[in-house]
């Protein structure tokens, strides 16, 4: 009866236990989708923003899959990108607006302009990020209307 | 001793059990994610493919929040848009290519054609859904290029 009863009441406290080491563990650590997350942001801030190709190529995979159409494919494309960005739109900034990331996958919805007084582009990155560097890469981008429908804007 | 023993061995037991049966728990039934998933493509299906306003207001919530520069806001918007596609491109269809779910958003990588011989655009759609309804949209177009400078395509 002894034992019978300590098991009873041990065995409540150590589901709970299990359960809160479980969410302790969960909670001290990034997600894998966080880290994932943060690979894409400051991959996007050294290529795009700092224009720095060097920075950009830390995060880089051995390979770089663009489906950008106006880029060159691979990680030699995405350099001559950057160094057509520095030379022929030095001002231009993307500021990210909400991060979306599943599987191996990083969404970000971005603002970008040029400094030239323009509503700029509405774009949508997405980078599928493999052993924890940035290996592919899709976009869309599109003008902001100077005379929206509504009054929402694109963000 | 019987005690002490017993509790060391069921201890390890129940730990293990639990986890299980969580496991189990979260196997047996669709996540969040994958519920929201399917309420943004069937209502996208009825809206865009079908241009079915009654099967897509279904899924809506009392507001719809627009964020298409092109289309004027809320559930009325949504309606005129639907009438101006079936009107204008009764033959546009998107077909989804990549679905990214996280939180309360859903993202959409879709290739838009409409039956003219032309590549085509590429689109994100982002919806927010809300008590599992679809209350805020935001997008992105770009036509698809004739001539790209890869050869991986936009998907």
């Amino acid at each position: 009866m002894i034992a019978a009863e300590l098991y009873r009441r041990t065995a409540g406290s150590i589901i709970v236990a299990a359960a809160a080491l479980v969410a302790l563990a969960a909670a001290a650590q990034p997600s894998q989708l966080e880290v994932n997350k943060r690979i894409a942001t400051e991959f996007y801030d050294a290529a795009i923003n700092r224009k720095d190709f060097a920075a950009a190529s830390q995060y880089l995979g051995s390979d770089y899959k663009q489906h950008n159409p106006t880029a060159a494919d691979g990680v030699e494309g995405l350099r001559g990108f950057i160094d057509f960005l520095r030379a022929r739109f030095p001002n231009q900034r993307g500021e990210i607006k909400r991060v979306i990331a599943e599987g191996d996958l990083v969404v970000l919805h971005v603002h970008s302009t040029r400094g030239d007084g323009t509503p700029g582009r509405a774009i949508v990155d997405i980078f599928r990020i493999e052993n924890g560097k940035v290996v592919e890469h899709w976009d869309v981008i599109q003008d902001i209307p100077a005379q929206p429908a509504n009054t929402n804007g694109m963000f």
